[in-house]
C-alpha cells in the first residue's frame, strides 16, 4: 500500500530530449526554500496558480515528504523569507507506461540545464522500472543537481 | 515606524512570580519545529484554537519573523514532522507599562521551567525598558533558554 508521505522517486540526466516536447501539458514552476536543515528543509513553490508548502526529510531516493496548499495570501506573507534560495523551471509532463516522466528545464542562473524526474507509487514499480532510451545518466541523489542546492548557487 | 517582520525582544529568568498569575488571560501553547537551519527555523504553534506557521531569522533581539495561520487542516498535515521537536507551556500574559509581559511555564521534560518575553515595537521603546523587580537575569539571546533548543533536549 502507498504511503501518503513517502516520496520515492529517481533523477536522471537528459540523453535527448523528446520530440515535440511542447505538445505535452507543461507549467511554470517558482519555488524557494526557508529553512535548509542538514537533513530536512521546507519550500514554497508555486505552480501554475496553485501555492504549495512543502516539508521534506530523507534521502533523495525515499523521502517523507507533507504538503499543504496555501492561498495565495498566505504564500505572499512567506515568499519574501526565501530571498537568496530560489529558481524557476519549466515542467513537462511525459507519460510513459503507466508512470509519468517530468522533464525539468531550469531557468535563471542555471538557464539551459535539464533534469528528469520519475516518481513512483511504490518499492516495485521503482526496481522494475527501465529507463526509455532517451533519458541519460542516472544522478539520483547528486547533490549536484538538487533543487536546494540549485536554489542557493 | 514599526516593521511590520521585525520582532525585537528581550528575555529573562524570574526572580519572584506576580502575585494571582492565574488571573491573567493565559493559554496554552504546544509548537514544534519543521526545520532548523544555522541561522532560520519554521515553527507551528497551537495556541488555545489558533494554529500558525512561523518563520524565523536572526538573532534573538531583532528577528526577521512571518508567520501565517494555519487551517486545522493544514496543521495537522504537517504536525506530525515536528516529532524530536516540540514543547509545550503556559503563556501568562501580565501588563506593564503598556507593555506585555509574557511568563511561559514549561511542561513536558522541562516542567517547572520559567522564563519571560518581552517583545517591544520599537528600538526605542527596547532601550528604555526597566524590567520590573520581579524579573530576574536577563538571558536574551543565551541559548540555553532558546525555545529551539528546548524542543530539542
Amino acid at each position: 500500500m502507498k504511503n501518503p508521505h513517502l516520496e520515492i522517486e529517481r533523477k536522471f540526466l537528459i540523453a535527448k530530449l523528446p520530440r515535440n516536447l511542447d505538445h505535452y501539458p507543461h507549467n511554470e514552476i517558482t519555488q524557494g526554500y526557508l529553512a535548509l536543515g542538514r537533513s530536512a528543509h521546507v519550500r514554497l513553490r508555486k505552480k501554475g496558480r496553485v501555492c504549495t508548502l512543502t516539508f521534506k526529510r530523507g534521502p533523495a531516493r525515499a523521502r517523507e515528504e507533507r504538503e499543504i496548499h496555501l492561498t495565495a495570501a498566505q504564500f505572499a506573507t512567506l515568499w519574501p523569507a526565501t530571498k537568496g534560495a530560489r529558481l524557476t523551471k519549466t515542467r513537462y509532463y511525459v507519460p510513459h507506461r503507466g508512470l509519468t516522466i517530468e522533464v525539468d528545464i531550469y531557468g535563471g542562473s542555471h538557464g539551459g540545464l535539464i533534469v528528469a524526474e520519475v516518481e513512483f507509487p511504490d518499492l516495485q514499480t521503482y526496481h522494475s522500472f527501465r529507463p526509455p532510451a532517451w533519458l541519460g545518466q542516472e544522478v539520483t541523489g547528486v547533490s549536484d543537481y538538487s533543487n536546494v542546492r540549485l536554489a542557493r548557487d
